[in-house]
């Protein structure tokens, strides 16, 4: 573009052409745009750019000249239909300026049939050439058709979809082709509901944070959990609004039709609850000033209120003022098609991370081939269950914490036999208890009050134990199986709950296939421990319902803390698989919180320190060294052993190639990247299978 | 000793005798204080215990016959004299009950010279042979000598050293044997005061906790750290208490004789700070109510306050009512020969870690060829200085950052020429700014107001920044490098002080030899960038200086985060030392917070989950791969890079073998642990040689 400007000031003098034509590249090269555009699609590590030097031609000679782009196919829609605009006496830039506003290509051929017909033979030639849809840009002079450039052209999700499954049937590109050429990442747009393109124009952007879990919401403003969870009772739809989220927010965020917070990245507790449930999420907005008392929320100049409404969406962060129509998804024929074949290729099996039998039955739905983490802690906040966790929490001895834990039981064993159902005989991952116990317990002075009443205790006694269970860095604290080896209990409760559970379902002739996985290992001598202590209780239930069969419950480990991978030879003699838990093994391994990352996250991003949020996508050269020597020393003790992922990772696209090359038997994630999962697995093997023969 | 019981029972029936014997072994080998005794020693994964049948020899026969135990050399001061005791009449275990008083040896040739004269005969025998001090026991039979038992000799670290020197000089042993003699854990006993055993053996016990920091501490009560600054300055001996201790409590904490705490491990921030000066520190203890607004102290049933006398033992984490005489110790003439012995059979270095001139200076007289770790963030705490420091926090911008970091810079040079000064021309390392800033900031309202006050701006603005720098997982958190990515101001006024230090040194002919060490570094990008920044910096105030000669200021690396190990042979390209903080690397490769850990280390000791608190001594098989990981591909980038260990593991002697075997350049520790390093790398390079030879 540049260069036939200069074509233009300086039409005698070729040399001074050359040296402005340079001088544009570079300037065109360093430009604000250029630059963020290079850091948004990560490409980095480049010296410069090559410059083309050719002659002219001009499409402003009159009214038989003109200029134009087009794609060979509708880039939104895949459609196979030429589209694109021209400008009768005009040069390119004057089109991509938007000064004119130019005309559509199906109005061609009323100004020119014979160029419109060159063209359409052109695009045919060039789709053949390339076997891809093409982005063109042209030029008429004087009537004669000049073709200026051809690239592979950018395009939606869906319509990538739909150009390669087209593509296919005619016979144009082969099935392996067809599937390398959809990002998988943008399957998300098949499958979540996004704004109105024309609606969303209109809206007053507010602010932007951290596109968390995709997808459309718009609702008035919720300040805390319980407020969102009575208004929605109501019938109002709410957009929860956090500084941050935590566990006891869990069913306020579920009442609300979106979750917007100020602080955290994309594993806070926020992003990684609404993302499993494929609720819309965005978080870490850093220019929201909320005052949860006062119910206000102050951002770009504006005040407002519980009956503001507002809109985010969760696929590029953006907070938006007022109510936005949205679009819901249709699963076509072709996307069918796209996972049919993803099957065919892929070798990695796709799991997901359900805590819920709802969860399980839609990821089942989206193929997941059983639930690679279920997460029990959920599961405690609900209703009772809160008050019976929270007495376990505050008695002081085992009797009384025993007590407690025999009537979350039952409830946990529903759980379970409602996952199992909905699994209908796919294996099921079942973790221990993992995060510490004070999350369960209220940490504001009203709610400690209000709970030792419910309790019947001193609120003195409620907020010591608040105080003795608070830790520097829980992260690193007092959870998972460390809970096991102080609590035996908690264990031997949860434990009895899946075998209650698995016989009870056998006996209904419902194939129950629980895994039971252990968090936070460090040692081979605590899995063993814990391990004894799991069998025991497995062998008291059979004897106590008079199950005679042999019950085929697995036993394994996450793989989480760095320790554990440098051991998992030793840890592999006492597990049966391995499940890497990569949202904590990547906080260990860097030393990052994923909770307050965000103070220095975006320096690192805009010094390219790093490449990539490493809690987005897998830090290969790092964690990924200890994923690769966990797996290694495994097997290179227990050859059979499973070993499969469940961190937020096993739903992002690259981080599926490098779990396919590590040698992993399955990925595990949230519901709605199930077919992400699947289509990045089949590309994963492909790509594998192309690399050897070469 | 049950055996002989044994005997005496059924005198009839040896089979009886000797069922009645395995059982006694059992008996014994299971009993509470066997068991405690392997775990205190961490004896573990034995299969049970041989038994010896023999025939029985009484000394309970008459006024001719008794028994004895004895030390050929005495075992608490080491002198060459034979030390015992001895009962007419008796059986063995009369002597090892208590119930009648036994008489000195030396007493025995009134009763049996021919006896006496026969034992010290003996005596030599077995020394001779066993060429170590030997515990014997010994029975009469009506007038005739059994020798039932001769063992090695348990000896205190005095009489190590005494033995090991008076042998070697008599020729019983060579010097490589005199070294791998003395438990170089044990050379403390000779380093500090300890208590008089006899006016210990009168006190009170109150309760235990860890003992942190060895030594005697006798004091009455304060419980913040400004009390105890205040009544130590008005003469006062204060021992001070408080739960935990944070950077703001270093100014009381270099005040009192001691220092207790109720919570926190070895490595917590009570327990380093006190370490590192020597200064005698419980931690930890659990039993501990402490009431600091009330200034009262709850233990034992007792309510303690201000006026109350406490004694604290740093070696056995005692804590006692009332005051207890302490000893000072006296260096020997051997001690001397010892650390002369090590020093010439060793071949690793050692250095220290030390923050002020006082430090480096008493460092140096205890043999640190250097300091390893100069910390710099305890600077920031003294009066004027943490004004300017929260000042800078404080600040909105850089430019005001660094009016308040101006004010900073010239106590930053005065510490660092101070240091140079006491460190005579050996290297030292200083670390730039690690802890996150919060740490500065004061957490309570009260204190906050104040701040405001003094730095005339609103309470409200001191609040907000304190809010706003809270992190979930501090240890996780913007700290280390990461500081100096988002605010490089800090480390270029850390830089300058250095850079100026050393040129002031350099011009008063005062060898200054400056190591800069970046901390918390994960990626070769970050310490590529800082190492420009602290480059440039370096150029910059030489030009400014007109110093025109080469100054040798390496630029290294912490390698304290799992990736930085993993990835070492990268970041190798671009540092000229390492130096492991096996501390932080011990915090993240097992997922333990050094303040949390309490919560669940007990129990994992008790059960056998772990065999030692890894923060106490390295743990070789995780950790411990992941240093020779960084070893090894460090240097296989670069193979004349230096290497060492800086965290607490350096002053282990465990840990001290486990980095000679590594192929570490030097260990760092904290002054009075350099001897104990001294004589650790001496044997670990001794029993290298050893092995290599088998």
């Amino acid at each position: 573009m540049y260069q036939k400007h200069v074509g233009e000031v300086f039409p005698q003098n070729p040399f001074k052409q050359l040296e402005l034509a340079i001088e544009a590249v570079f300037k065109s090269w360093n430009s604000d745009k250029a630059v963020s555009y290079r850091r948004i699609e990560g490409i980095r590590g480049l010296n410069g750019t090559a410059v083309n030097v050719q002659s002219m031609v001009y499409g402003n000679m009159g009214d038989d000249s003109g200029t134009g782009v087009a794609f060979t196919r509708n880039n939104a829609t895949g459609e196979n239909a030429f589209y694109g605009e021209f400008l009768v006496n005009a040069q390119g830039e004057d089109v991509v300026a938007g000064i004119r506003t130019p005309r559509h290509v199906d109005e061609m051929p009323k100004w020119n049939k014979d160029v419109y017909g060159q063209l359409l033979k052109i695009k045919g030639r060039l789709e053949k050439h390339y076997k891809d849809m093409q982005d063109i840009e042209f030029t008429i002079e004087r009537g004669k058709l000049y073709m200026l450039q051809t690239r592979t052209g950018k395009r939606s999700g869906i319509a990538s979809v739909r150009i390669a499954c087209d593509m296919l049937r005619e016979k144009l590109i082969d099935e392996k082709t067809a599937m390398l050429r959809i990002p998988a990442g943008d399957l998300t747009q098949l499958l979540l509901p996004s704004f109105d393109p024309a609606s969303k124009k209109k809206a007053t952007a507010l602010t932007r944070g951290i596109p968390a879990s995709p997808g459309a919401a718009t609702g008035k403003l919720a300040f805390t959990a319980h407020e969102a969870v009575e208004r929605a009772r109501a019938g109002e739809k709410v957009l929860l609004v956090r500084s941050e989220t935590s566990p006891e927010d869990v069913e306020g965020m579920h009442s609300a039709v979106g979750i917007l917070t100020s602080t955290g990245g994309r594993t806070s507790h926020a992003a990684v609850v609404a993302c499993g449930w494929g609720k819309c999420c965005v978080v870490g907005a850093g220019e929201l000033n909320i005052d949860e008392k006062k119910g206000t929320l102050k951002v770009a100049g504006q005040t407002l209120g519980r009956d503001s409404v507002v809109s985010i969406d969760g696929s590029t962060g953006e907070v938006m003022l007022g109510a936005i129509s949205s679009i819901e998804p249709k699963l076509s024929g072709d996307f069918t098609l796209v996972m049919k074949l993803a099957d065919k290729y892929r070798t990695l099996g796709v799991r997901t991370n359900a805590d819920t039998p709802e969860d399980a039955q839609r990821a089942r739905e989206f193929g997941a081939e059983g639930i690679g983490l279920t997460r029990t802690e959920h599961m405690f906040f609900e209703g009772d269950r809160i008050k019976a966790m929270r007495e376990m929490i505050l008695a002081e001895n085992r009797a009384d914490r025993e007590k407690a834990l025999a009537k979350l039981l039952p409830y946990q064993r529903d759980d379970f036999v409602g996952i199992f159902k909905a699994m209908k005989g796919l294996p099921v991952t079942i973790r221990l208890l993992d995060p510490p116990l004070h999350e369960f317990l209220p940490q504001d002075d009203a709610t400690q009050t209000e709970m030792a009443q419910m309790l019947k205790i001193s609120a003195e006694k409620v907020r010591r134990r608040v105080a003795q269970l608070h830790e520097m860095n829980p992260m690193l604290g007092h959870r998972g199986c460390r809970l096991a080896v102080t609590y035996p209990e908690i264990l031997v409760m949860q434990v009895r709950a899946i075998v209650e559970a698995t016989i009870e379902c056998l006996r209904s002739n419902i194939k129950a296939m629980p895994e039971i996985m252990v968090p936070l290992i460090g040692t081979k001598r605590e899995l063993a421990a814990l391990r004894a202590e799991i069998e025991a209780t497995i062998a008291e239930v059979k004897a106590e319902q008079d199950y005679k069969p042999r019950l085929d419950i697995k036993i394994g480990t996450m793989i989480e803390i760095p320790r554990a991978a440098l051991t998992a030879d030793e840890i592999a003699e006492v597990a049966e698989f391995f499940s890497f838990g990569t949202n904590d093994l990547t906080q260990m391994t860097f030393g990052y919180s994923r909770d307050d990352i965000n103070t220095f996250l975006p320096d690192y991003l805009k010094r390219e320190l790093l490449d990539h949020d490493p809690f987005q996508s897998l830090d290969q050269d790092g964690v990924g060294q200890l994923v690769k020597m966990g797996v290694d020393k495994g097997r290179s003790r227990k050859p059979e052993l499973k070993v499969g992922i469940c961190g937020e990772h096993g739903g992002d696209p690259k981080s599926v190639h490098f779990c396919h090359r590590a040698g992993l038997d399955y990925v595990s994630c949230s519901p709605f990247r199930v077919p992400i999962a699947r289509l990045a697995a089949a590309q994963a093997a492909i790509m594998g299978e192309q690399a050897a023969k070469k």
